[in-house]
């Protein structure tokens, strides 16, 4: 950490200063410009305030050096992280596509978009059974008996199948589900963080709509801090001051996430515009962005879908663009 | 909600969305203009998707013409609500001041600063337990210890206190608190937000960092459609583009706010600054403005602050403040 | 336009409404709802101050049915437009790259990038000859003799050229530039607009950093509301609340733009994430988005670049993005 | 400035770049730590491309120490800059209400509220002639003849005025104009600021709708770096996600322009908020934050205002406002 001191800074108070940070058990190293005075940090200074600091009247400003964030930390693990579950790979040069309905609705519904999806190519189910919603007053999905029609759909087809979590406290019932969903509103939700982090299920962790990439990978060490290492992570969109799309599909995040962590990164598209018209070619562009996967919504019947069914496209349409897709990732892979 | 139909919609599509309505029970008024076709859906229109209908190739914008929430929404209750906690009073034409620090540390320090503010004028304590850290590295509080030495403080000094919950697994340690409150990044923990909908406790809900006003209204409306409807409005800071404040101080949240719900705003400009030489301004600005209570970070020592000294005042300091507070305030009810 | 009168309005204040928006020279069509009354507005409702409308103690909202937009709406104008400077076309199925340095610096410097992007397959030549700095006391460009230069450049290699304008004043300077550029600070810059509007030269027009779609389609209404029809949009990062890139490229702005306009888009990666190892993927990502084109910052030397070094690719990245963009165009267009 | 090097770089590429920096004139000083090795750099930094230094492979990061606005910068002009026009006094604890329509329309107009707003106590009259509007078929403004009623107005009452310049060629058209405004969306046209900084007129400067106060700065030194010193900075909103008003009232810029510089700020709650209803508590919240003035919107009759009417206070609406501003002003500054 550098600390720079304000012009003017009495030796004093300097000396003042350089004592309490020794007594953190901090080395403190010394440098005089002509017109400023620069203190680096040494030690570990994930425990100092940088806000106290720069707060002080003597200081100009207050720089960290090394990321908070360790065990995602690409400098301390080179090797991109690779999840396995079932016969899909994410991460490390293999792409996955994750694809189903925003919500499970009955056991025909979801066979019938597991069978097709993976007619098309798709590697993992996805369905909601727990449905984060605005509104108290919106359907909330099918909870447990979601769950169970999914692994039905499992069973049918042999996907293996993502769904969302809420409360550490259902836990159990996630007992035979492959990836746990981390919605974007409980990103910062710690208690919950923690909890997943004791388990060894994948966790698919995505990004809140206003949080900074170095939160989203400070969410992921949460998770990473408490024993679990298989978290993939989810860019669907953040919040901006346009409103033609949900959301701005935040794509630079794919390379800048790959530099700075070796966990997987996948793109949804269909969360984060929030219109079928807009899914594709955001999909592909996801995958010449250097994604590891997209999640994509499908649905049988997106006009009777029970929530966000503007966002879905039906089988068709995504048989047609997974067949696109897979010759943009030979494209920019080859 | 207003459904407008595109130019070249033919009669046999718009009668076979008209179906679809009537099939979710709703009244469909039509009206034909020179360039589009305007449909009024009248009965339960809060089950419908609108973006599902403004997906739809015929149709070219939904509007929605009542607002989802009901029970916070001053059209409905026109009548300030008034909480009351010991004898302070929050809401109704009372300003409230409610002082303390970041975090609890010891007995001494929470019993030190609660003296000190309750001399100044303040009407409640605050406290962190339980502090949500973006880094699973950083101070994390005290927990059931905290709440036990404010609840110290309470007793010697006859404050309500509010501290913030972060998993309602914990609601037990809480029977005691005066005001609990939810911090921004749990405002859409909706399983949270239910849960304490069941108690009677007065919540201080926070906004979230990037939420507008409207999904700030809808998650006071989760905890009141459990039946509490004992709920403070609290506006901290949104995030934007500038970075020279922690946040960006959203003021003209409280007359929104008073426009919209009949609920009392108080306003953080601790947590939405960052910064203490910002606090005294932004603190006497939202009273200029009409917030109902002011809720400021206040430590005996901010120098050895466990956490957020830097935006916290010290104790000389908030008395000055109280006092200018109140000038204010007398100002602007005269 | 629609307009929705709140419940408990008069007959008495709803005639008196009517009056004055008749007087205003619009038809009035009434459709009461049981819980509201609607006004359909028609005429020419572009007169009309939706904000006034809005705030009158009756109006509950008020609605644009149709964009404000004329010339550059796709409604009136269903086929693209095709731009073409000497041998390259942009819009309408062609694909373009432009290429070229931030600033003009020599002419030795600008015809060897020329030559060098030329044999990579680039069709147009970009280059700065005055520069837009946020500092007054940072390098502002080569004015008149930067033109000359690219003039130069333009034949030695037979490349079209583009460059940015920032006053009128100095149009006669830009009677041999191909296309000239206006920057995202002066998207607004309305005086600028109408005078380019005056003009018959391609007008490669860049989407200011905080601004809507619809704002950035009216800037280009204000260059063809003169007699220009030859605009070439262009998306170039918006600013959000995260840092780790220079701005957010807004990707879905491609399939957005052309849904709403006929008018070519284009891409700048560089400028948008300003930093070259994030160009080469959001330049692809943009060609499998749909993107009439890619615009693309190229040094010969870029560590001693007088501007914006670090954005730019060296000749051999870009041959080699030339490459793999060409081949993930052919992959979404078979 | 300060350069951190990456763990890893070696002796021979430290010297190459020490010694390309020193060709740029600069001194280096270099201090090893244990895990990275900073570099301090010396002179002339304003000439240095942060962006690409930041770029090169050994670099972990750079941070600027000193800012580049230095004739706005408070640290070297501690004393308050103090703009006199008429009897008006702005900046240095005098206190400035600004007050008249958004656009001038007719001599009676403009006289009628020019009276009104100076009998209710404002001490500069507003209007605009030149009107930058969004679409090219709004209206437009009255423009020279605009000006010419302004200073009709001006003889009748004594006020002086200020009015928006889109472009510098008409700069003769305010030769008698009091005080120039440079409109948010010319916040950075760089031309323009030119050309006002040759002038001896006081600017009045908005922010732009997406700027940093860095970057407010930076234009008020674009005016300054010319000569001309007489710059008011006048807050008028930023663009966030949330729409419930026009803009974002920014007021945590009040302390923090003050911080950065001596030159005096004012708010403009009417554009900002752009809701009549919302005006009178942000313009108090703005007196209380200790702005210099107020600039406010107020209308004869805003039902019929040719634009912007819906956030004009009517005559009796300002000169209650103006009477409680005159209270708050006191009781935060006694």
């Amino acid at each position: 950490m550098i600390t720079v001191l304000k012009q003017g800074t009495t030796q004093a108070q300097m000396e003042h200063l350089i004592a309490w940070l020794r007594a953190q058990n901090l080395d403190v190293h010394i440098s005089h410009g002509h017109d400023y005075t620069i203190l680096g940090l040494i030690g570990d200074t994930g425990k100092i305030d940088m806000d106290l600091l720069a707060s002080l009247d003597i200081v100009e400003s207050v720089k960290r050096v090394t990321e908070p964030f360790k065990q995602c930390n690409r400098q301390f693990h080179p090797d991109d992280t690779v999840i396995t579950v079932g016969n899909a790979k994410i991460g490390g040069g293999n792409f996955c596509m994750i694809a189903g309905p925003c919500s499970v609705e009955t056991e025909e519904q979801i066979i019938e978009v597991a069978e097709k999806v993976k007619a098309a190519g798709a590697d993992i189910l996805r369905g909601g059974a727990f449905k984060p919603r605005t509104s108290p007053y919106d359907f909330q999905g099918l909870k447990g008996e979601g769950i169970r029609l999914l692994l039905e759909a499992k069973k049918a087809t042999g996907l293996p199948i993502v769904t969302e979590i809420m409360n550490a406290n259902y836990l159990d019932l996630f007992a035979d589900v492959d990836i746990i969903q981390v919605g974007a509103r409980n990103m910062q939700n710690f208690d919950l963080l923690k909890e997943l982090g004791k388990t060894d299920k994948p966790i698919l962790l995505k990004r809140g709509l206003a949080n900074t990439l170095k939160e989203f990978l400070m969410s992921a060490e949460y998770i990473m801090s408490e024993g679990n290492q298989n978290i993939i992570l989810c860019e669907r969109g953040i919040r901006t001051f346009d409103t033609y799309s949900r959301n701005t599909l935040d794509l630079t995040a794919v390379p800048a996430l790959h530099e700075m962590s070796h966990l997987p990164v996948v793109i949804d598209p269909s969360h984060a515009t929030g219109k079928v018209r807009y899914v594709p070619p955001m999909a592909l562009a996801a995958v010449a962005a250097g994604a590891d996967g997209v999640m994509v919504e499908v649905h049988n019947d997106p006009m009777h879908a029970w929530c966000d069914g503007a966002q879905s496209l039906n089988p068709e349409q995504f048989a047609d663009l997974a067949q696109k897709m897979r010759v943009v990732r030979e494209a920019v892979t080859q």
